[in-house]
């Protein structure tokens, strides 16, 4: 492929310079452009890289048994129903209905499908267990669109469905998977990838992972233990707090005018966050009532662990009512109003002289002692974050680091939740009709692709590891107009593409440094230059996008050469 | 792959044995399973088809210089508000609102999104010519979804298109583009197609031709002539009628009670339907006004060509208003009434004593000449249907002969249509800017596949080419429990696959003849059967699907042998 053929345009500046790195580069690059948020046309380059890693993809899911199928975008209602997520999946989830009126969404994951399928097909336990896979198109109605390719609206997918007899074939088959997903990461040269355990959200099921790409710019917090190597979303991690039983106080109302924060009270009676039982208040999504949450006051709650021990939605509320004896800014563990539930985190476990609110305006209390003084039965439960520098849940060892993520992949243990709900059954060895249990195993490609161009980079442009490049080789041609040069370089293509090489050819008429600008977007592993300097001497330079080759090689040599290299290259991604 | 582990299920029988060949075959054999009408989830063998005409149709759109990528199925009202298709497509098209109220289509072809993605990015003309492609799902909501794979709702298609400085130019690639699809027909097996003149309805433009591959199942019928080569799409096909010109009747009125059909007419007064003018009315679309057809009593009307004349949408119309002056049975070229339109079809033309109706209930004319008696301008033009025997439009044969066909592809010319309504330009060599001509070149995948089933086939299941068949090589172990043969089977699929054959590996302990009927339903060209009579002779047994190949290999050497005759029978498809 010639640069003067290839469609689309390299730019020096792009409008939105706040956008991330990998965005930006790839604009610049012309890898991709928009046709409405987060929907996004891929230009050869992006669909180039695009097809690379789902061949990897494709590899690592044939490795380890899978069957690839293809299911449809665009599904009857019908199928969502009788899993029960046509109600539970928000506005993210597109519906409409067809010429014949009859309801129809959009697929933004498969399950029912997967299921639709397999049922009816696989009804012996001797057909089981088995893994189907798609690659696909998949739409989901993003409220916000961000990050270029890292979180859009329309996006092609990986999708793996696995069904077994029994939860510890799942298991099983979950660690093949899981370790089919790290190769899958190294090859395709994404580095810093590691798996936490995360909350399975729409998907249901108990046990879920995710990979996560390390990155500054990651939508997700993660909280890693470099002692042990524990990691885990933000939004699963146990938080530890390790309060040394302090000795109940005496209950003594005290008045704090003006003082409502956490802030305003430590600092008006000389208390440290820790020694206070800060309070927050929730509403839930479903009624009018509240629910205050008491933790320590140097911790925050974690949101997503707080609805998975109600086991229901809630929202912080925006306002208060009166009526519902809720005191803002005083709230607290004495005198606390009857009609409103409670929360009770375990980081206050052990403290027995805090500082609460006196639910009436201007007051609190010191001394507070929950097992003495709250007067309401409750349990400690573990609903706060986990913190930078907190207790690490397995080794104990307050080194815990905080981190952000781009997620790149997911598993799930999804149990019998689908196949249940969809009266899938299959009958087993002791003649009994049985529920298969089911794992699912996606992965973006595009956000893959986006995350390995934010990893792997520098201020000019893309650094793409060989295995997904979208060409091997780039032969730069600084002297089209010298004959000589120019038979030079269309040898060395043609030699190249003869040895199986992907190269791209860069003979227009342009400046070096425009040329070798382009090529920083566009950046492939190799670099071969040829100019009148270079034909002189009877060499061809090489060098490589991440810089650790800069060379020369005899011009007579330098095709076999360079084949050899990217040979080695593609090695170190097993990729033959 | 084993057939054990395969997800699908063969059946013996399916429910509705009306269906086509294909689709009850493909039904037999687990290729795919409806989701909802028109919509299928694929399996994995219609898969692996899917994936190796896909292979090919890429090599074939490289090869005409296509740059490959990948366009949203999701798109924004606007795009095809700015072509004006959002309005002159039908209920055809989904439309939806997405979360934020935009209203959003589902893309069922992508000039739109061709003429977005290259405007300002092809700006001289130095840039051209291009032509881009991707492999997308596309979803239209046809009102009548049949024949399986044929004639779905959503599909995975090829669309290519291409953008030009002058109708010359696009008139070159057109010319390789056809040659392309040439290639990709033969290369995927499928032998009767034959490209025919068609309508460019929906896409605009001029010239456009479809590639039919012929099937009495198919649903377009075509005019071919054997003595030239013509064809034509029947839509399009020119109708040519060999009148002899008459002599000018006497025009006289005569008494037709109850006679209102042409049949009636010429039992009546004794004429030969060619002796008469037949009438047919419809009625806009737009209005409530009518058009009448005037045509040679034994020719139909052409209802494509009919509306490409008027460029306006016309139906037959159901029943006729009687205040148009219309009076069904006895409307004719005799006191014709003032208000309605009409148009006079050239197979009328030279015929000079006609059978009209008088406009009159229970009367018609004979002696009847246009030219003399009519009494309204007109001019002969061609909206009749060509005939089998009819007469060729190009060398005047009279042997034109009407097949049936199923559309597998089709290219469009189609001008400058989207890059003018979409306001596209480049600058051209002259410093002016213009709009740029493109083409437009599409193949359905489920389509093709299901369609050389169709072709290729027995009636115990489809036969495969080797270049798409899901599997190169079917190895059927009949003694499973027997341990020389089984460690004969296996190692002959282990050798098989070392060689880099695709083996499907029938071990099940089922009989030979459930074993072989299910062997035809996979339709593998070649088969390899052990039996503990192969092993006492030290021989495999090798048949081909399609019954040319039946022999032994000695069993040391099969492997090899086999490998080597795939490999001799996909280069016939020019596959390495």
């Amino acid at each position: 492929m010639k640069v003067r053929n290839l469609l689309g345009e390299r730019l020096k500046h792009v409008s939105d310079e706040s956008q991330i790195a990998s965005q930006i580069l790839m604009t610049k690059g012309g890898y991709m452009k928009p046709v409405a948020s987060g929907i996004y046309t891929l230009l050869p380059p992006a669909q180039r890289i695009s097809k690379k890693i789902q061949a990897i993809i494709r590899e690592e899911m044939d490795r380890i048994d899978g069957q690839e199928v293809l299911f449809p975008v665009v599904m009857p209602a019908s199928l969502w129903q009788s899993s029960g997520r046509y109600t539970s999946i928000g506005s993210e989830m597109v519906r409409f209905e067809d010429r014949g009126g009859n309801k129809m969404v959009l697929g933004m994951t498969h399950e029912e499908a997967a299921v639709h399928l397999a049922d009816h097909i696989a009804k012996s336990y001797t057909q089981y267990p088995f893994m189907i896979y798609q690659l696909q198109t998949k739409f989901r109605d993003e409220p916000r669109a961000r990050g270029g390719l890292i979180r859009v609206r329309e996006f092609t997918m990986k999708d793996g469905y696995s069904f077994h007899t029994s939860q510890e074939d799942l298991e099983k088959y979950y660690e093949r998977a899981y370790e089919a997903y790290v190769r899958i990461f190294a090859r395709t040269g994404a580095k810093n990838v590691i798996a936490v355990k995360s909350d399975s959200g729409m998907m249901g099921g108990s046990v879920s992972h995710e990979f996560m790409l390390l990155s500054d710019v990651g939508e997700d917090t993660l909280v890693i233990c470099p002692s042990c190597g524990y990691s885990a979303n933000m939004e699963v991690a146990e938080c530890i707090t390790d309060n040394a039983e302090t000795e109940s106080g005496r209950l003594e109302k005290v008045s704090t005018p003006h003082a409502k924060t956490i802030e305003e009270v430590c600092a008006f009676l000389g208390k440290k966050p820790e020694d206070t039982a800060k309070v927050v208040v929730y509403a839930y999504n479903d009624t009018d009532k509240y629910v205050v949450v008491f933790v320590r006051g140097d911790t925050e709650v974690n949101e997503t662990k707080l609805r998975n021990y109600l086991k229901r939605d809630v929202h912080p509320a925006a306002s208060i009512d009166a009526d519902s004896g809720i005191v803002p800014g005083f709230i607290g563990g004495v005198g606390f109003p009857d009609g409103v539930d409670y929360v009770v985190d375990r980081s206050l476990c052990g403290l027995r002289d805090l500082v609460t609110g006196a639910n009436e305006e201007g007051y609190h209390y010191v001394g507070f002692d929950f097992g003495r003084d709250f007067g309401k039965p409750f349990e400690y439960t573990d609903v706060a974050k986990a913190r930078d520098g907190g207790i690490c849940p397995v080794c104990g060892k307050p080194h815990l680091t905080i981190k952000r993520g781009i997620e790149v992949g997911n598993i799930f243990q999804l149990g019998d939740k689908y196949t249940r709900a969809m009266g899938m059954t299959y009958l087993d060895a002791d003649n009994t009709e049985k529920h298969p249990v089911m794992g699912c195993y996606g992965i973006g490609i595009g956000r893959l692709m986006a995350s390995v161009c934010q990893e792997s980079r520098d201020e000019y442009g893309p650094i793409w590891p060989m295995s997904i490049a979208p060409w091997q080789v780039e032969v730069c041609n600084l002297r089209v107009t010298d004959d000589k040069v120019r038979a030079r370089a269309e040898k060395l293509v043609s030699d190249l593409e003869s040895a199986g090489v992907e190269v791209l050819y860069d003979d227009r008429e342009v400046r070096p440094g425009s040329m070798f600008a382009d090529a920083d977007l566009f950046g492939i592993p190799l670099r071969l230059v040829v100019s009148q300097k270079t034909e002189e001497r009877g060499v061809v330079e090489v060098s490589s996008r991440d810089k650790r080759i800069k060379t020369e090689f005899p011009a007579e040599e330098a095709a076999a050469a360079t084949a050899e290299l990217v040979k080695k290259m593609l090695a170190e991604y097993d990729i033959k």
